[in-house]
């Protein structure tokens, strides 16, 4: 079975018969994970922040939230940190949810025949899912959201970190890495503390910029979670 | 000074007014290093191994050079093995050259202020050299050629030397790293052996199928060149 990484969406080609695995660790994904995990029945995700404002309009009793520029947008009842989210009460409600790159990365991969939302909170259970949704036959495709059509550090460390996990659940079948699998890998074991790489990034320094450095310690702490968010599922694509 | 990596073309974004430093180390800018070395006069950097064809046939004292799919196209003098020019005899002749991703990433790369091309082979002579350019104001860019739109392990692996190299030659003169030139950085620490790297990426194992694996030695060489070809000079772009 191949093994490749995307470093910007753009870059995965088509994912039809492929696994896909998306990554925006800071912090769409962690978000998303959390949203699930705090019982929220339901989240859409809008392609823009307008589009949510319109969606949330029409059914009133749907939560609005995402970000701009790491802020909540005006009028939304959550922005995007995940440390917010895992206060929150969400437990039977829906959600509309828009951000910058995260969401455009989650549109862009549903063509793949399954379409997983990855973090390094819940990477182990991810790479099982993956590994079973492709059931030894189907690519697995991690594919980062980026920054704004640029390289992000952070989400090639998670896919390295994804990587390494897929390697460790595959046992003794052979995976096939790609170039650029072999470079997330690298750079994963470059160091074993994310938080760190993380406040080195400018995801993590537009992050600190806003004052919510508590998010960077909540999206780099490791297998939190056995949750495996799959699209279609409580996670569905609207509009 | 920003300091930046592009791990393909397209991520460089406009490049007017910043440097430039292409790498296609397997092996294009391998080649046209050595090919300068060797004394040719003037190499034209032809857009498609057709354009070089016509080319050569209206300046028939042209030599034609270059590869598809890493071999020499028919009718061509010369493939694009490093090796094979670091044996011919090109004193004062002049050149076309063609290939699939290097050629493509200087071309799209020639809006720079200045168009260095980078190896392993003059690693420290183009980061001296692309210090010299910028002037302490421009920012440094390195553009990986990349392989067919995708990411090259063995093209980010060198961008990330030319990292380190500028780091060491910049002195005191602090240089701001973009999460991509930190990724480079972070790839280029992770093994000193580039000939090991090199036979495990998707260009390398090309150049082992095709019986050249004395081409990933010979790249794999540091700092034996104190030559940094620019665009403009003895190199330039036809078409």
């Amino acid at each position: 079975m191949r093994l490749d990484v995307a470093f910007l969406p753009e870059e995965a080609g088509t994912l039809r018969g492929r696994v896909a695995v998306v990554v925006d660790v800071l912090r769409a994904t962690t978000s998303l994970l959390t949203i699930l995990e705090r019982g929220c029945a339901e989240v859409l995700i809008a392609p823009t922040v307008e589009a949510a404002r319109r969606f949330a309009h029409a059914h009133p009793d749907l939560l609005l939230a995402g970000e701009e520029r790491g802020r909540a947008p005006a009028g939304f009842d959550f922005g995007n940190s995940p440390v917010a989210f895992a206060r929150a009460e969400l437990e039977g409600r829906r959600m509309v949810f828009s951000t910058t790159n995260g969401t455009r990365a989650i549109r862009l991969a549903r063509e793949a025949s399954t379409v997983l939302l990855g973090c390094l909170r819940n990477c182990s259970a991810v790479a099982r899912g993956g590994l079973a949704a492709a059931g030894g036959e189907e690519e697995v495709c991690v594919v980062c959201a980026g920054r704004e059509g640029r390289f992000s550090l952070d989400d090639a460390y998670t896919a390295g970190a994804l990587v390494d996990a897929l390697l460790a659940e595959a046992g003794g079948n052979p995976l096939v890495l790609t170039d650029a699998a072999l470079a997330a890998q690298a750079l994963h074991r470059s160091t074993a503390d994310a938080a760190a790489l993380f406040r080195r990034t400018g995801a993590g320094r537009n992050v600190m910029e806003i004052g919510l450095s508590e998010d960077l310690d909540y999206c780099a702490q490791r297998d939190t979670s056995a949750l495996v968010p799959e699209v279609g599922d409580r996670v569905r694509v609207a509009g």
